[in-house]
């Protein structure tokens, strides 16, 4: 347990809130820890259909810097790479709301989110180079898919900051906000993800999520689970209703 | 053959129009036969160099619901997995002209043709999740190529309707023209290709559709083609002219 | 040597121009040869962080039409392809000011630099169709990682030419600059690099250009060298100044 991370479950949503203001969020040990556990429990647990994280005045300053010098990772079962492989391969939709300070691993489990709403006073950084560091999280693979090789080019090797405007241009958030609204706009999409069937997120995340694939393989694959919606009784109600119409 | 679907060849063009306007073009088994036949038809017709499909005040309002309700697809060999193996495969190229509602396979269809143009009027939606079903015909594969990852998962996940302008900058329309002047557009593209020769539209559009490949493979793939281009006849008289200017 | 390429080194840049006005810079066989040998010098010179490539009046015209007709290239030893080849694996970054007439390879070439900065007033076209000729240098496969595939065949089929406020939108280029200020952005941007460790440059751009990769794995080999760098000495040195802050 991290008392820097705080969750709670309501209407089918686990919302958890880090909760270390007074260093900007930093995530240490203990709090990739705390998120691991949460997330896989979210997957587990079914009345838990989306996962939204969200911060206080800042989402996250990345990692603490004390932590890489006193605790660095030395492997790979080290927390922070446990929480990474959790949150990528979490099967439920996550959805992040981020106001300030995203730097380093804020922004870049960002890219394993499947919703992210910004205020407007958003930051995002991913200075690894500049810290004698390389890119994580696989944001040297997935930067580019988001927005094609010249600008992960140029936020990985200068490394600076750059606003929300950008980031929405880049194609990392899907939304700018008010920050006055960032929780409510973010709820609100948590709440109609929770009101379709569990089931149908989970497959329809895996299939967008599915790497590396033909084009005729996917349409079959896809044509599966289609045809075997289409013999599901609540399918049938939905398509009977519509016809009716 | 299907009353639904009309079609012409003129000046190397085949238009296909979708005439169902009394349901707003929905698609039904025959019509997707009858489309799969013409598409093959095309591609085997060597005075067809480009297939132009349009519909009339809608595209087209996606598969007919009363059609999954009494002939739900039952397999790989059912006319709608035909229709898309059909047009996904087709060597030629293919531009849609879309006005009105594109739902569902209306949307994910563009994912295959060469060329879009949408009138100002169009409504897209890929609301599968909503209907009990999932993304079809490799749109959880092809979304996130054109737009990245985040604005795939908000389309396929909350299923929402989406105008032109939207469609523009998630990269799934080339334009967005005055519906008074779609037909015109896309004509006048379709008029450019034809001017081209034939074989160079098919490797140009093979080529572009090749997948999984190294970069230094495909350099080496199109020399191929090109050193074997800069041997033609045709070629060599296009350059030569180019070289006295 | 060719006299229509020249370059120098200075504050571990090697800065590379084309000089071949008179004819747009259009390329010969000898210029590519030596561009080639120019960017594997580099590569082994440790004191050579960043290559900058310019044009003059025009970046380039693209492939020299009488050397297509007389000395077309015959397999995948000719000057152009050992061109191609040197600049795509190229381990350090590579930096392209555009002004004017980036043309065939002109355009192409920008797809395997890192950061491209173009003037308001470059024309940029690959019109390889309306020679008789297909697409090159990874085109076929790279333009559409950039800006979709409905854009990428527009490009290719039709063959038209585009303005930079166009190429910006297809994320072929990082920034249009005002004419007088290209070579200052550009060598700005130089500058910022070669200021940063050479290894960490490789790295980097190793990372970001490695191919065909599921995201666990991706995550795990950044995550290799992020542990190894986390023990450089010089790392730790940065980390401890600034958690000290």
């Amino acid at each position: 347990m991290s008392k820097y991370v705080n969750s709670d479950i309501s209407e089918n949503i686990m919302h958890i809130k880090l909760d270390r203001a007074h260093k900007k969020n930093a995530l240490t040990e203990d709090m990739y820890l705390e998120l691991k556990n949460l997330i896989n429990k979210a997957s587990q647990n079914k009345k838990v259909k989306v996962i939204l994280i969200s911060g206080g005045e800042d989402f996250t300053a990345g990692n603490d810097i004390r932590d890489f010098i006193e605790n660095p990772p030395k492997d790979k079962n080290s927390p922070v790479f446990k929480f990474m492989i959790a949150l990528t391969e979490c099967p439920l939709p996550i959805i992040s709301a981020v106001s300030g300070f995203a730097v380093g691993i804020g922004t870049t489990m960002l890219l394993h989110c499947d919703l992210v709403y910004a205020s407007k006073n958003s930051l995002f950084m991913m200075p690894f180079i500049n810290l004698g560091l390389v890119p994580e999280f696989a944001s040297s693979l997935l930067l580019q898919k988001r927005t094609g090789y010249l600008k992960a080019a140029e936020m990985l090797m200068l490394g600076e900051k750059f606003d929300a405007k950008t980031a929405l241009e880049y194609r990392l958030i899907n939304q700018i906000c008010e920050e006055s609204e960032l929780s409510n706009i973010a709820l609100n999409s948590a709440k109609k993800l929770s009101a379709k069937p569990r089931e149908l997120l989970i497959t329809t995340k895996a299939l967008i999520r599915r790497e590396s694939e033909t084009i005729k393989g996917r349409i079959e694959l896809e044509a599966d689970h289609f045809i075997e919606q289409l013999g599901n009784p609540e399918t049938i109600e939905i398509l009977t209703r519509l016809n009716k119409k």
